[in-house]
């Protein structure tokens, strides 16, 4: 062997320098009683005292390897080599590297020989030694690709010049036979058509054939994690799992020159006690002798995040548009028939065996998706409200590539403002500099300052936060009867100022219109005049009801309240609002005044493109021409936009809910992928 | 009125735009018709879309207004008043401010003129203003005294240059009659003695004596701050409670030209639920009519942070000395009494009916304190070990100025690693440019890929990290019997360097001092020569016994692996480290070998100032001399620390305890204020 060994110059010392100041510097012994074996990884430096084993007397040593081994003195001495004994001082320590894997154990060898003061060896340490490669691997640059030893793959940042891989909740349902989502289906082992929704990790090894004697690979999570992904391994023609919340560890074989693939699904999303991070670690174990645990030598750690739930607001394109059938909306449905097909999408009708004469698609569930490099898909979030349409997300919309979230709080704390209704998001917008390019996501609940209020319920209100890309904002909703928010406020895209405009219901909008109506000599025209047995008002009986006026002016300064609200955190200007005629009147409910629209609800509408379906509001005609679908028209057409008006009077406006609570739209999802967000 | 009208030219609105441009906005209806009374908060805008409440015809405007009021005409109009009618535009909005407090209601007052084509007058719209001056200020700047409206008290930031105030968690006991902390204490009110503990809070009013009818203050946090904080009113001779859990929001008297004091106390330590962040809101609340709730329409709002449990590392001043005393202690008492004395420092024996034969006085408990700019005191951490000393933090420490606080996981959970011997602190360092001003927190745990292991218990775990301003780092002590970091750790101070070393137990240095005494010819020296009743061994023997070479070996490495990680998270250098000669040696302990010390484990060793009181190693002499003792002196001599042997063999060491586990030291806090550190 000794004529293998290659003495190391300075200058290749100091050339190499950086291979020395691994982050991973690994203590290791150096015994003069016996033979050693060590092994190393590559990218790693060992680091061992000299002094620390120095036989008694030692006054100088000298170091020698084999050509694969490199190491270096510290501190450093004015020699060139240390194949001829050199002074030990207190403080000398050898730091190891090697610059290949081996073929063979132990075919590589460094020895350090101890001299008395007269030079004469005293003894020798021999470090004998065998290189491995090891890289736990993600697709941490998230080009859907799972490239080598990445060295920013245990840290997750975002933005564009980000990194950390990405992992989806496997909340999908790959089978339609006893269907449910996939993570919680058959926890011990995946299909194959289910590994495009898992995340790929691959271990790549390099070294000789096994590893030498005792020594394991173990792959290992915390338990919190445990309770938050699997981790499944690629195997002949199935995917066995191999990490989960009851197995925090596992061996993994060791290949010598090959690799293992291995697929990661998330189970949760993140939540109020989950930021959506979790990693994975690799260890190297070192056996030491029986009974006694083996220790690791060396751990590769890999991140993923979690990718949250993501809401998508009016201005994207529209996929498919919902809405139930029942005994008596054949009208609306023929309206919404007429709109969506003309424009182009989808109508996707629920029947009543489904519905069950529940008609508010709105507020059973709100569209969402979820994406990574590799997939994504939409996911529905279902809404706690579960009345007679609460099935359908579940039985309906789930299935291969559409999954399913919900959040089941206690009965009790359900409230009117759990339905989705009263959950929207806005299109993107900067505020103050910050930018929004998910937009930000809207609920309504009650004041702080109201000592009993109905609310949104905590736990679908901590989910909504903990998905972070579309901080939410919460409005002042409980002034309505059914406390909404899509009651008074609405977006709809613009081609000019910041691609959108915020819709408000506004009664001084409303008492405007028909003071001029008065004014220009139609103070006699009738509202409600088309709908049977409905009993019309006219423009002057309106104005002459001071309560009614007192009742708008406090649904106009609760609007106000919220609008003051959105202009702060949505970054808006008066001129990207727009103020709809619509007025309001209070109802008794507990001793608690709230409002609800007094004819139909022009702001809650559908949102399709360029085409808006808006609840005709059967207001005062002038020559024939409804005057406040005339100002709807004038106000929208401005910014090149449709009207459909669609009589939802007897089957929605009568029951407290208009076009927008009775329908639901999927959309595509954003072009801007949600990790390149400047957080 | 008309005569103190005032024009305003168009100089004084640009000169004064910044006071417009507050963030606090709030949008105001005008009505023409009736009377308008606006309650206006100074610092505030009011806004108001002039051609909302416009008349039919309105081509013109004109503006009025008293003194004090001030207003500006968005978009800007190219003339230098608007007292004479100007063209109303579709965007027109004005602009509302007030200079000062009103002196009595409605004393201010603007006006809005409507003109048609011909600039005849149709209709005016009137504001009848009251301002007042509302603010809820806290000591914000953290001098330890409430400042005025400190434009940053509703946020919260770290550093020397940061704001947002501070809160005690109100854990200590005023009375000693029924003792118990007094935020668990008689809820409804606090006695005076007790103010000091709170952080103050004032609300300070400008404006006419009573606010206008129907118009209230109201003081309110959210539900989750509701668990974590109380806030108390000052009154003539107490404090009667006015913010808790089940009080969430609560009217507050309006003084006019006055202020209201209010103290606050903290009720939770931050943890893994809690950021310690809390919020306190005070609202105006605007009457609507009869049956419909207030809106608000100002709300002011501060924020505190809640002082965290903050540990202190050995290199701080000690203040007073704990051990107990028990039957068979008397020579280990004797000696600490010695030395505690000696130092210049207060030696407080728990005595036999308190610590009921327990004398690990190190594992019960742990010192910290709490700090805010007003007040700070120490905090007892009383660790879930429970054993026969577990009162003695309770019913002994807990007092005046002297705050306890626990967290108590199921029993099952815990285990021999929940003693606080397994919880350390470092002296401050900087690792990597980032600054750890108080130290971090040291644990031992399980290693992660181990099956099975012995855990610090997550509720404690989650307690530590939670507080944040000494990141702990967990490290490998399950290898351990006992399983305590103070089994191979301690830090002790130094003039040079880093302010400290880190000293290691060694069994490599252990091995290499008992084979320089072989090489020298004292192989036949004796360990454990003075102990009555303990067979002795000598060097020779302990060197030929290669099963002992083993373990020390497997011990050896397993502080090697805690030394590199060591190393990392605290960003020592070798230097920074002194190896002590200690020897382990491997017990079995149901089917899993563990180390315990082979002869007094000397790092286990108290540290107070420059005096180190050390268990005496009894190990082999030459001349007379102990050679461990010899080594430790001539170690820690170098850095001018002196070392006191104290006999703690029968006592402790047998026991499997030593010097450290047997005694606990409170010590200063650090003058360095943790509100300013860098996170």
């Amino acid at each position: 062997m000794q004529s293998t060994m290659q003495s190391t110059s300075l200058p290749k010392f100091l050339r190499q320098k950086d291979e020395f100041s691994s982050q991973y510097t690994r203590t290791c012994r150096l015994d003069v009683e016996k033979r050693q074996s060590v092994l190393y990884v590559l990218g790693t430096t060992l680091k061992a005292s000299l002094n620390r084993s120095a036989p008694p007397k030692t006054k100088y040593f000298s170091v020698k390897c084999t050509d694969n081994v490199q190491y270096i003195i510290s501190p450093l001495l004015q020699t060139t080599s240390y194949l001829s004994p050199v002074p030990l001082m207190d403080n000398s320590v050898l730091l190891i590297t090697m610059k290949e894997a081996s073929v063979h154990e132990n075919d590589n060898k460094l020895s350090v020989w101890y001299y008395d003061a007269d030079k004469t060896v005293l003894d020798k340490a021999v470090l004998h030694l065998t290189g491995v490669d090891i890289s736990l691997d993600v697709d941490a640059d998230r080009d859907g690709f799972v490239e080598k030893n990445n060295p920013n793959k245990n840290t997750w940042k975002w933005g564009p010049h980000g990194h950390g891989a990405i992992l989806l909740v496997n909340c999908d349902a790959e089978s339609l036979y006893k269907k449910r989502p996939d993570h919680e289906r058959n926890i011990k082992r995946r299909m194959s058509s289910d590994v495009k929704d898992m995340s790929p990790m691959v271990l790549r090894t390099k070294g000789p054939a096994k590893l030498p004697e005792g020594y394991k690979l173990v792959l290992h999570i915390c338990q919190s994690d445990g309770e938050k992904i699997r981790v499944f391994i690629s195997s002949v023609d199935h995917y066995p799992l191999v990490l989960y919340s009851a197995s925090l560890s596992k061996e993994i074989p060791y290949l010598g020159n090959d690799e293992i693939k291995f697929y990661v699904e998330g189970v949760k999303f993140p939540d109020k006690d989950f930021d959506g991070l979790i990693h994975i670690n690799l260890s190297l174990l070192e056996p030491i002798s029986e009974g006694i645990p083996e220790t690791p030598i060396f751990t590769d750690a890999v991140v993923f995040r979690v990718a949250p739930w993501i809401m998508t607001p009016n201005t994207l394109r529209p996929v498919e548009v919902f809405v139930c059938s029942t005994k008596d909306n054949y009208k609306f449905l023929k309206g919404m028939k007429s709109l969506v097909e003309s424009s182009g999408y989808k109508l996707k009708i629920c029947h009543e065996y489904m519905n069950r004469g529940d008609r508010w698609m709105q507020d059973e569930l709100e569209f969402g998706y979820i994406d990574s490099p590799h997939h994504g898909f939409p996911v529905v979030l279902d809404s706690p409200r579960d009345q007679q349409l609460d099935d359908f997300p579940y039985d309906v919309l789930l299935g291969p590539d559409f999954g399913y979230v919900t959040r089941e709080p206690k009965r009790k704390d359900v409230s009117s403002l759990d339905s989705f209704g009263n959950l929207e998001v806005s299109p993107p917008v900067t505020v103050n500099g910050k930018h929004y390019p998910l937009g930000r996501i809207i609920i309504g609940v009650a004041f702080p300052t109201a000592s009993k209020g109905r609310n949104m319920t905590k736990m679908v209100q901590d989910f909504l936060w903990a998905q972070t890309v579309q901080e939410p904002i919460a409005l002042f909703s409980d002034w309505l009867e059914v406390g909404h928010v899509d009651e008074f406020m609405s977006f709809v895209p613009a081609k000019d100022r910041k691609g959108f405009r915020l819709l408000l219901a506004s009664p001084d909008a409303g008492y405007k219109l028909f003071k001029n109506l008065q004014n220009d000599g139609h103070g006699d025209a009738k509202l409600f005049e088309d709908i049977p047995d409905e009993p019309t008002i006219t423009v002057n009986e309106i104005l002459a009801d001071k309560i009614l006026q007192d009742e708008n002016n406090y649904s106009q300064s609760c609007i106000d309240w919220n609008r003051d609200v959105l202009k702060r955190e949505l970054g808006l200007d008066d001129e990207d609002i727009i103020d709809l005629p619509v007025l309001f009147k209070l109802v008794e409910d507990g001793g608690q005044y709230r409002a609800l629209a007094y004819y139909p609800d022009m702001v809650n509408m559908i949102v399709l493109g360029e085409n808006l379906g808006i609840p005709k509001p059967f207001g005062p005609k002038v020559n024939g021409v409804c005057a406040l679908e005339q100002e709807m028209v004038s106000l929208m057409g401005n910014l090149g936009l449709t009207c459909t008006f669609i009589d939802d009077f007897t089957s929605y406006h009568k029951l407290m809910g208009e076009v927008h609570c009775g329908s639901n739209v999927r959309r595509s999802p954003f072009d801007f992928k949600w990790w390149n967000m400047e957080m």
